[in-house]
């Protein structure tokens, strides 16, 4: 009777402060090694965090802001205990959104939440977050981690990424520019992405009962290696190109595919033709379709097809700016065009993989 | 066999585009509905949300940003089906975190996730964040929405938040404007505001065996509706003494209570004294403590008691600060000072309740 009647504490309740604290300070050190920029004023801990507002010699300064997930992909890193991958996928998602505004990015903060942290994967989550930080220049300057039990299943988890940028309003892109007579270049994605992932574990994991570590022809390692490869991030061969008068819009391919991406960025009364012919869609997707099957069409509204980024470039240019992205080694290639008509994308070619 | 083998598609792996699609048209309309600020310039839809930088007279301006989440108050949300103020909590407790800063909110975009959304949900969550974000005159200019079979179990949902204000830097509060000898005011929390849920339910719901719409004396309203008292913002009262150079700093009081929250905003060598028997412990907390049973000490590094937001102003003003607070009708109370010593909290008068 005298032990039912025990004080309780925060701790009976499932949440423990103090194990959360000891992975906050690597947390904190990992993002420490992200404040490279001198506009960031203080370290995590704080109520907020600072940022000065200063953005040279910009005339109209905006910021361009966006929020995502990872989506299932989580799945697939929780089904094979890696972690410290998801972060970066995060991270590049997020930067290629706000890059598509014609804006480079300033800072960022997550968002890591689970029912119950085992140790070391808040850490590791963490390092992804602050590896890709690191490598694209972008300053992790805070964010929140939650241990929430009855919230998240047992082994669940979801993380959450804000991106703040800045691009000069002369200089942002979009409909606006956009010209019907533009030529669309493709760059290829490193695999899935961030997008797909409730339908390729479907297709792979039950409809073909693959094992995570099961090989298939054309793919480098595993299927979960081939699922898990890091959401590649534009930034660095789009960057010398954001004040090019020749790029008129991009299209960052995400959920919805080319189908709902593409539109996006375009006015009304232009529509996309994709060329299906143009470039050779990676096996990781053929072997979807094959092992759904699952449609070209509904590929086409569900994956990036191994395109994961899409500029409308005005046609005159557009051999340079090809020229210009091969010598930075981005692999671009003419995927279609744009035209007068509905806005919406008109699929050309061979509808097969 | 035939049946076996039918095209896969994206809704057959559980994930509904077009009613995501259809929800976020609500959800568009309400985000709209918030957009009063000139500085917006594009709605949602668009890869990034555009928010011109412009900070009229400030001669240094400051970026303050902050990533929240709700924690487990959504569970309690959840129990009673109440999706319409959990967004507000989210919101308010953003402002509140960059408020203690010195810093106004600008915008806010929020991360909405579950593993599958009843009709209505997301537009009952995201009515929350409009809600409170147009009540504050903040932009809700834009968020993900994410359905994700297989991460979330059935019924479960998070939200993120995330916000970004501004300062001129001159105006920034915290720890080296403070100084030994400021006295600390409380303002008074509606209720738990976003934290301790997690030992709460334990109490409530567990160890007293309640049902959510049991009442208890001196709560008005039931137990459900007790703990789901949306998260106060105090940016109306404390906006009018942002420039007041007698106010040296301020603590939200969330996970941690006033023993991790106060001393976050203390440089070192100064200590808090918090006298217990300055305010009146409301009786939710007191049920908690007796029905628990929680110790005092628990209770204050679990809760806010009552009170939450504390601000540490200079002792020569502190009867001048009080009363505009009076006036303002914050229901501002004296509630300890500080003093030279460890950088901690040490708490006076009676741990009872």
């Amino acid at each position: 009777m005298v032990e039912e009647n025990a004080p309780l504490t925060y701790k009976d309740a499932g949440v423990d402060i103090d194990g959360v604290t000891t992975a906050l300070k690597s947390v904190g050190q990992m993002a420490a090694s992200t404040h490279k920029d001198p506009r960031v004023l203080t370290g995590l801990g704080s109520f907020g965090a600072l940022f000065r507002a200063d953005f040279g010699d910009m005339r109209e300064p905006v910021l361009v802001s966006s929020a995502d997930g990872v989506g299932t992909k989580l799945l697939v890193a929780r089904r094979v205990k890696r972690f410290d991958t998801v972060g970066a996928d995060l991270v590049n998602h997020c930067i290629n959104d706000i890059l598509v505004m014609g804006a480079v990015p300033l800072f960022f903060m997550d968002y890591v939440a689970a029912g119950h942290f085992e140790p070391g994967m808040v850490e590791a989550l963490v390092s992804g977050f602050a590896d890709a930080c690191r490598e694209q220049g972008v300053a992790l300057i805070g964010g929140e981690t939650a241990e929430m039990p009855g919230l998240y299943g047992r082994g669940d988890f979801d993380l959450a990424g804000f991106i703040v940028g800045v691009l000069d309003r002369a200089d942002a892109l979009g409909p606006e520019r956009v010209r019907p007579d533009d030529v669309l270049v493709g760059l290829p994605s490193t695999g899935l992405h961030t997008n797909g992932y409730s339908l390729a574990q479907k297709v792979f994991f039950e409809k073909a009962g693959l094992a995570p570590d099961a090989t298939l022809p054309g793919l480098e390692g595993s299927v979960a290696d081939a699922l898990l490869a890091v959401h590649r991030c534009y930034l660095d061969v789009l960057r010398p190109l954001l004040k090019d008068p020749a790029l008129h819009a991009m299209a960052h391919i995400t959920g919805g595919g080319f189908t709902d991406n593409i539109p996006r960025v375009l006015p009304e009364g232009v529509g996309a033709v994709v060329d299906r012919d143009a470039w050779t869609v990676p096996p990781l997707f053929a072997h979807m379709a094959r092992l759904g099957p699952v449609e070209r069409d509904e590929m086409d509204r569900t994956f990036n097809m191994g395109v994961g980024m899409v500029l409308a470039v005005a046609r005159p240019d557009a051999d340079r700016i090809v020229a210009a992205l091969e010598q930075a080694g981005a692999g671009p290639f003419v995927m279609g065009r744009l035209e007068s008509g509905r806005r919406a994308v008109r699929y050309e070619g061979a509808p097969g993989l």
